[in-house]
């Protein structure tokens, strides 16, 4: 199967992914979207590996619950030297280039990728390497935070091919990376 | 009939409604958008005036076609004092705190507002003053330019309570602010 890079993330009205403070507070607007499937299920099945950044890892870590993932997390990292023993054995550290690091999850047998955090995502998208974005649009304006998108030198188009209403207050963008982009 | 301040504009997928020159050439990243009816007339159907900020006037007066509104046009800006010809008479320049142009919009019996340009939006936003949003997401992402949305301290809640497709490629999210915002 061809290999692909998916995002699936939310985001404030205004773009951001975390508030000033790196809080997600505002996941929270319509707390009813907590109770609903929002494709999320359906995201994690399509995946088989995940990569994020040590800030996202470290979040994760953070929450009071079980290690949440049952397939095998890529946590990109100049500094991490070891994993916490609650997320098992399926965490591995790398570092390196984003191409280099892609050709190693590969060789491992990893193609769809499921990647995370604000700039593990921006990094990607810097080397035009993400085909797939489910965006969930939160419509709050939080006025200031950790943006999903950064200043970039990249352009790249996509195609909006779904969308999706939740409660009839959030919305749901899917996007794939344009074919002549 | 309630007062309504409402926008509708277009942003690329980053959240800027022009590059970083000012220019909207990423409109026409789909050109076949100009082809179909996204909802512009049924928008400039349902309002009574416009509202925009000296750039926007300027960069309308600058195109090369004829004054393209039919409906009152105020012009907020606390230099200009002239307008040309080609508009005939039906701008009117006002300067002042966001409220106090309202005020004097509906004493003249508008109340029904297409709130357009960034800065004229944002300081809106910024009043909480915004009822409605028409946000069409042109999916290319410019890296950089003028942001649809600024850093501000006032943060606003709204419902998503319409999307739609267009040409399987962009798409239109319909907001309004939240009742209990």
């Amino acid at each position: 199967m061809e290999s692909q890079n998916k995002v699936f993330i939310a985001t404030s009205l205004d773009g951001y992914i975390a508030d000033r403070s790196g809080g997600v507070d505002y996941l929270n607007t319509y707390p009813e979207i907590n109770t609903i499937d929002t494709g999320y299920n359906d995201h994690m099945a399509s995946i088989d590996a995940l990569v994020m950044g040590r800030i996202s890892f470290e979040t994760v870590i953070g929450f009071d619950i079980p290690w949440p993932y049952n397939k095998p997390v890529y946590v990109l990292s100049n500094t991490l030297t070891q994993v916490p023993d609650k997320c098992g054995d399926q965490v591995t550290i790398l570092s390196g280039t984003i191409p280099d690091v892609l050709k190693k999850i590969h060789s491992d047998g990893h193609t769809q990728l499921y990647i995370d955090g604000g700039k593990v995502i921006q990094d990607f998208l810097k080397h035009d390497l993400i085909d797939q974005m489910i965006i969930t649009i939160i419509p709050v304006l939080l006025g200031g935070g950790i943006p999903l998108f950064s200043e970039s030198e990249v352009s790249t188009k996509f195609e909006c091919f779904k969308t999706q209403l939740f409660l009839d207050k959030l919305v749901q963008n899917h996007y794939r990376k344009a074919v002549n982009a």
